[in-house]
């Protein structure tokens, strides 16, 4: 099976917006034992997406485009997809309707552009936007003009992701699997572990896993930052038994660097262990600067969990809010083993809770001495068995510092909860 | 001009790793006046990275390929390309001796795998690595085969980003520049605006800017979460021209909708306006759970303006970090007018600023109720003048709900520093 996907916007090929939408349509239907064999970014102008539709469709069963159906004159997909095939747009009232409600939900009135929206190339099945105001549509041709009479589908889906994603996941993926049915049983699993790097991760489980990589196991690693994700997968009769094999070695050998399976974040696992002992955590925050906090209450839930967070970004909020001493901070500087302690200390009194995290530490670009590079951040954790404290040198860029900071941070509270020895593997 | 960008690598493609490479080459050449005309993601395997170099240098100038020139199995770019040129592999010494060295300097031993790298298509200009072992490689086509005797020019970049973006800036810049010297002046500037949709935007421009559409100005629009990018470019004599009088009509049509420039963020407008005025803001953020902290703490030298951030999630953390009263808590419940009035005007209080925002909303999924649905968010702005309170219908999913309501929250400060009336446009 040959599938391809074309992302359209002027925008991307300027340069001007990441784009996250390949990886992760990539990704979800790798999961689901699909690879996609070639991704093309064309700009939206007519003759551009229509050559790199046409051009796919020669080569594909399927085809995913993504961008370009929404209301204003850059947003060509539809209309040009439409001739491509010679097909008439047809208006929806259905569609329509939808968009009249969902304007008079927020401003209260429909620009007259939008109306095209509600506009589909006859045959299309259309695909229910949650989100926003256009539709995708899903084509099928059967035959496809383009392939010699082969049955292919193109789907048109909506350029942003927060429309996109639910939509792929609610709409495309039973599509795909309905009317591309996989051949071979496929099983895939992925690992994702904290506190090792890339190199070191493979070699701690790269030989134990070789027989089965013989016997058809496909192995990858892929790193982000602070973490280090092992996707196992295989297919064929075999598929499930190799990946439960497989998963198990993985399991033993990388024992509590392992936080969670497929899409769990770190943050989901520390909340829902929180949530399982019925504890509490308040954070203060000095050099991440309210990223913990975000972290947590990005996960539904952590209101049970989270009793407050503190960002104490001057010295005047650490003393005040925490009970920091002056003495502490003029003695030892704000970024120090001693002042990580008080700020824990004080938010565990202060907020009477089960832990407290403190983060402190200097994020640059500026702010370094010879003594304390850039880089340099204290952690520390406070329940009421006592206090510990982790000096790191995380000398990254600003947003990597904090991801990478707050990593440790959470992981750090994760493992005092695996009721296990606070430094392995940090 | 057409320039089209090949991304090899079959990771890509399974959507282990994100593509910032096309975005960021992208960037590169657009602010040099160059448009890249199509970008194209196949696997590491030859028939693919063949066909699909085979295809663009049959369109091209320009083509530029990354990855692929390692020294692992799976790195193929070099010899593909030079068998699809007909051109021998030959060893160039001085780059081996590099290698060596390189080596020397850290591992102590040179793996015989990484000899390939000094391995050089006949002909190829050698662009140095100066952070790896791989060069990259610059080929003339003159003529190009594949575009009917034309002259072109192929060039192979190493895929670590950490190599190809010095690499880019020091040989492929000048080489572009030197090679494909612009005909014609070119100019761009993007608007950055926050307060209304996208087709709103359009609405308020387009028909205005009409008259200039005509003379040349390119109009492009972008739609983020809570904010629209306005792009104006123009090509030729009169291209700064142009821009200059659009900008002018876009400025004077959505005035104070317009929060910064080119890549500035709404973050450090508000931080850099703190600065100006020599005034600090505090944050006292119950549902958007220290987001707006850490979207501040992102600019450097926030810490000047932000004393302190209190993710008062509880209802006991908003009266005693707050000094909310128990009693609206219980009249008038935690996601009111007037528990983030208070909220707003206790963080003014205790942090000693001259602003502080307060919110508090309801994120969902859970929470909601028929008086109170899922996305209703209060977001209150205290001053030595008073408080305003702003009530918001938010209703997405729980990361866009924080966005948007940041967003929503940092221009509310933004208008009150404008010395506006804060209501406008929101």
């Amino acid at each position: 099976m040959h599938i391809e996907l074309i992302n359209t916007g002027h925008e991307l090929l300027l340069g001007r917006v990441l784009n996250t939408h390949q990886q992760w349509i990539c990704r979800q239907l790798a999961d689901l034992g699909y690879e996609v064999n070639r991704q093309t970014c064309v700009p939206d102008d007519g003759a551009s997406i229509q050559e790199a539709v046409r051009e796919a469709l020669g080569r594909s069963d399927l085809v995913l485009t993504t961008g370009g159906l929404g209301p204003t004159s850059d947003d060509l997909t539809r209309e040009l997809i439409a001739q491509l095939l010679g097909r008439p747009l047809l208006l929806d009232t259905s569609i329509l309707a939808g968009i009249e409600q969902y304007f008079k939900r927020r401003h209260g009135v429909m620009a007259e552009s939008a109306r095209v929206q509600a506009m589909v190339p006859e045959g299309a099945r259309v695909l229910h936007n949650a989100n926003g105001t256009a539709p995708g549509l899903a084509i099928e041709l059967n035959p496809n003009p383009f392939l010699g009479g082969k049955r292919s589908w193109l789907i048109l889906l909506p350029g942003p992701p927060r429309e996109l994603r639910p939509m792929f996941l609610e709409s495309v993926v039973p599509l795909v699997l309905a009317e591309f049915p996989q051949t071979a049983k496929f099983s895939s699993r992925t690992l994702k572990t904290t506190g090792l790097g890339e190199s070191l991760v493979e070699e701690k489980i790269a030989a134990p896993l070789r027989p089965l990589v013989v016997r058809g196991l496909e192995l990858g690693y892929c790193a982000r930052i602070g973490e280090v994700e092992v996707r196992l997968s295989a297919r064929g009769p075999n598929a499930e038994k190799i990946i439960s094999e497989a998963e198990a070695i993985v399991r033993e050998r990388l024992r509590s660097l392992i936080f969670g399976e497929n899409d769990a974040t770190l943050e989901q696992t520390v909340v829902a262990m929180l949530v399982e002992q019925r504890n509490t955590v308040a954070l203060a925050e000095s050099c991440t600067g309210g990223f913990i906090a975000h972290r947590l209450t990005n996960v539904p839930g952590a209101s049970a969990v989270l009793k407050c967070g503190l960002v104490t970004y001057s010295n005047d909020s650490k003393i005040e809010l925490l009970g920091v001493s002056e003495l502490s901070i003029a003695q030892y500087g704000a970024v120090s083993e001693v002042v990580a302690r008080e700020m824990a200390e004080g938010a565990l009194r202060r907020c009477k809770t089960d832990y407290a995290i403190a983060v402190t530490g200097i994020a640059g670009p500026g702010g370094g001495s010879k003594e304390k590079p850039v880089g340099t951040v204290f952690i520390a954790l406070a329940d009421a068995d006592g206090t510990v404290v982790k000096q790191k040198l995380n000398p990254f860029d600003r947003e990597t510092f904090k991801s990478v900071t707050s990593q440790q941070a959470l992981d750090l509270l994760r493992r005092r909860m695996l009721s296990q020895d606070s430094s392995e593997g940090l």
